[in-house]
């Protein structure tokens, strides 16, 4: 991890840069799979699971009996501790549920606001060494709480053709029981066209490798909404002098375990905090079982040391990022200096790992710089805001007159005609 | 105007279907246009501005004396009725600026979002033959409640190098000044990469030629958020037998106005209402200005006559329309029936153009069947919600364990150890 001392205001662009991930060669590979998916349905599934994940699959859907043993081949511990994280979670996310007031905006012309859940949404669940049934709950508890009427959950079978039962058993316990054995770009094809087994959707959430991310961007060019654009995970933590170095250190390294490709970044005021948080990180580094990943990551990560807390958070609103963790004890002083993060974490006590998992807020955040522009997912992301409005006779006479005008001004004679004959109607009453 | 006799379900898809617009010749002009001003900039703008628009732009940015002519220039009634579509838009939106309450998930654990207006913003206004001041009221003022720190407002020039005063007047009176005369793909290129006199920004917003819509979606796979895809804009009305079919036709023709790929379609369980509306639609369409347009746009559009309302709302929420239009005394009884549609309008004095203009909802909406995944611009659309959590010694301590449990299970011991160091102080105090 390089230190940066004072860096040049002009140089913070650059410091904001994050590791570049060449994707080109990967646009035929991913259309390649997703034509095949479109026109071939659950034969191209099965011929590409038996392709890439290097198993047979006859059925796809994961039978009712699979998910009910899922629960018998869960500890205990584990089971308690995904019904806490369940239970934060969904705190949290129904305060989000909001229904908005009627607003009579004049005499007899009333507007207002309904949320309806997306009717179709598809979630995806990475596979590989790690079950993300954390994910699980992060996608399919606002989804529950929107409503959504046909919630499709995919996620790659292992060398046995199973997904793990963590997976399985998130899913049950809030409801989710439409789980496919699919992954790659191949689910996100599924999801986006329907084959005989896997349904369409309106919606695809969820996290993935570089061919799901590209399969997500290709499917939303054809009219299905993504969550979010995607990049490497992120973390940028501002540490003042009564901030930990070990906690630093150690939720530095939680965010390099994720990937080569992550970025962590330490800002300060304070010179012995990042000395000693850099000795933390070596001595931290070398006892973690992803060492080698971690090591990767901090290859591309930074210590920079600025000269007051001010230009700490004008950098961090620059690099917009993903994570932000106030390493501070003063931190909620701070709150209205930050205008660009996906989700801050503040004091001491707040490590990411807790947002992570269990505390309550989402871990589907904005990466790679869009925190600038996008927002993490919530109950938000599954519903749709559709407006009503009722006009009374007395409505469309105060309005009218106006519209006529403004329509006439905009030269669209017929929408002002669609005024002028209802106002002739009531004066002839 | 095609109508349809009780057609069978099967066919709804077909008769769901918009009209379809070629675009793939435009990848290719688009992409050069983006390409020139990222290289060029100002120099890029104002060739092609020469180039598309015929006139030489010296100053791309609207003069404050022009901004502050254009209030002579505008008549009184339309200021007036400018103000009061202002106003009811206002009123409207600020319903939408809600707060959250902090929630605590657990004792010791505090969650809660904030709203945070998207730093920079872009909005687009089209030029043509109708100046559409009206769509800087719908983008602007949520921009203005967001509190949009940079609003940038791009439109064509004219012949004579000038934007419509309405334009100019509606933008001030809101408070936008930052005002650009360009237009057309280049004017998306500009707010995107920036140029020496126009700013980059993070969203950009508003209606367009196929031009701009293509832009708009090549930018958005670099990073830049846009509202929502774009498509032709279209109605349906749902009509039963107190639906009044002169005001009907009026309302589509007041969409098949917009333009010749605009649709409409008309769905009754009432012969009659069919019939006669399409009796008032052809008396109406002869007595109108853009007679030629709205001709062509009801070559697209299509009258079904289906067995009973429960059918009309079920085609509807296939179809998913813009402006969906419940011709009846008896609307507001339906309103749980409906699950896909962009903006409603409840009984017979509710006209569309009532909301296109001054009631108080936005008109900028999903349209192409986007309504089944996306809702129209709010002040939402404005803002990120960024997620804040507080943990103190006490909430780590109640959930801690359970996050060293779930993310053992997910194998990311760094995850964990963040956790663990954190207990571990806490048993030394």
């Amino acid at each position: 991890m390089k230190i940066y001392k004072y860096p040049n205001n002009d140089t913070w662009k650059t410091l904001s840069e994050r590791p570049v991930i060449k994707q080109n060669t990967l646009d035929e590979i991913v259309s390649g799979i997703l034509y095949e998916v479109k026109s071939s349905k659950d034969k191209a599934i099965k011929n590409l699971t038996k392709r890439f994940d290097g198993i047979t699959i006859e059925n796809l859907k994961v039978s009712r009996s699979e998910i009910e043993n899922a629960e018998s081949l869960v500890c205990t511990d584990l089971k308690n501790a995904i019904t806490v994280a369940k239970s934060n979670i969904e705190t949290f996310h129904l305060t989000q549920n909001t229904n908005e007031a009627i607003s009579e905006t004049m005499e007899g012309i009333q507007c207002w606001r309904k949320n309806i859940g997306i009717e179709k949404v598809g979630l995806y669940i990475p596979g590989g060494s790690a079950p993300l049934f954390s994910t699980v709950l992060m996608l399919g508890i606002p989804a529950i709480i929107a409503e959504c009427k046909e919630i499709v959950l995919c996620s790659p079978p292992d060398k046995n053709g199973k997904i793990n039962p963590a997976i399985l058993y998130a899913a049950n316990l809030i409801g989710i029981s439409k789980i496919f054995k699919v992954g790659g770009a191949q689910a996100i094809a599924a999801m986006a066209y329907g084959t005989e087994t896997i349904p369409q959707v309106y919606k695809i959430f969820g996290p993935g490798n570089q061919f799901v991310t590209k399969a997500k961007e290709l499917v939303q060019q054809s009219g299905i909404a993504i969550d979010m654009p995607a990049g490497p995970s992120e973390v940028l933590i501002i540490a003042d002098n009564t901030g930990n170095p070990e906690f630093i250190a150690a939720d530095l390294l939680s965010q390099a375990e994720h990937g080569a490709d992550s970025q962590v970044i330490l800002i300060s005021d304070n010179e012995d905090i990042i000395n000693q948080t850099s000795k933390a990180l070596e001595k931290q580094l070398s006892e973690l079982p992803r060492k080698e990943i971690a090591t990767k990551a901090l290859e591309n990560s930074r210590s920079i040391l600025l000269e007051n807390l001010e230009s700490c958070f004008e950098f961090s609103n620059t690099y917009a990022p993903e994570h932000l963790i106030l390493a501070s004890d003063n931190g909620e002083q701070f709150i209205s200096s930050i205008t660009n993060a996906g989700s801050v974490f503040i004091g001491n006590y707040s490590c990411e790992s807790a947002g992570d998992y269990a505390s309550g807020t989402n871990h589907t955040l904005p990466t790679n710089g869009f925190a600038k522009n996008y927002s993490g997912v919530s109950v938000d992301s599954f519903v749709k805001k559709i407006t009503f409005q009722k006009l009374t006779a007395k409505g469309i006479s105060n309005i009218g007159p106006a519209i006529e005008i403004m329509a006439e001004a905009e030269e669209l004679y017929a929408h002002k005609n669609a005024v002028t004959l209802r106002l002739k109607s009531l004066q002839n009453v």
